[in-house]
């Protein structure tokens, strides 16, 4: 049994906390207006659009000490929707990796639109969690809190495929807002 | 009616060339001992290895000037399975569209194994092809040999995201090799 803190109120945090509660994990939610509460799960899912990372990192980057801190971002540039506002040789994850070197930072839930984390499915499909980071522990932890909640969960491996996993989340994001896919579906994995 | 060459023999060749016939297209295909042989299709297709399109260029650049070519590598570093071999804020195909400036260059077919362009199925899913590019005409004329032959096609947006596609295939090729997915499984698209 984990014991999540999930930081950001939104479509994605509410998904994401229905998710664990279906597994009968723990969830507390803080929203914008609980800066000064302790997260006090295990794991700490920053659901909060990457712009808005930065504040929480100084806001709580220390207390994340020795936790799980999953990252669901995706940096999308919305002014031109044309790129990424990380480093091409980088991403959103190893940054916040690299501003947090005592916890262990994994990637996950950024392919998988809201709508497909509240329903369980892509279409037809199962909805399938893409997981990256280095720390195999942190990653199983992480694909048991999926499991448990009835979708599934793959190993996309270690930190550095966060990159290709933005590249995905932000190509999806592009084919919903063009209506070449529907936010209900999208990229399915078919294992 | 299109006409297609095909560059390379292998098994994305062949079964890019069993999608063009079941579409009534007419296909050349075209192996290693055939570069003194003109391609005549007014798609041409680089069915090779992304180490090989350079010498394939080289033999057969000028004569590529107004036609269509379609860039299907993943540019994968093969040594370490670890990152592309194209910068990452670039892509194979801009590379090729910059070395045939009088062509006009798609990437397709990359996110697509072998197994699931002859089957037509992901999975249960209806296999698509993505195709990205900045000439509309282009993409819709290969967008045509595609659904003729049986599968979807799927306007992915301009050339930039050829880089974002490249991600994607290279995502697909190391779960399937860490077998996380099947060749015939990886990626399906909703829609």
């Amino acid at each position: 049994m984990a014991h999540l803190s999930i930081i950001g109120t939104g479509n994605m945090g509410q998904a994401i906390a229905a998710v664990a509660g279906r597994g009968g994990h723990t969830v507390q939610l803080l929203g914008a207006a609980d800066a000064a509460t302790a997260a006090t799960g295990d794991i700490v899912v920053l659901a909060v659009p990457y712009p808005a990372v930065g504040t929480v990192l100084a806001e709580r980057g220390a207390s994340l000490a020795g936790k799980i801190v999953v990252d669901i971002t995706n940096p999308v540039n919305f002014e031109t929707f044309d790129s990424l506002t990380v480093p091409a040789d980088s991403s959103a994850t190893a940054e916040i990796a690299a501003a947090l070197p005592d916890s262990r930072v994994l990637k996950g839930f950024n392919t998988t639109f809201a709508a497909t984390l509240a329903s369980g499915q892509v279409g037809d499909l199962p909805t399938t969690v893409l997981i990256a980071g280095d720390d195999a522990d942190a990653k199983a932890t992480l694909a048991d809190v999926v499991t448990s909640g009835g979708l599934k969960a793959i190993d996309a491996g270690d930190l550095r495929r966060a990159s290709e996993l933005e590249a995905l989340g932000f190509l999806q994001i592009t084919l919903a807002a063009a209506e070449k896919v529907a936010w209900t579906g999208g990229f399915g994995v078919i294992a």
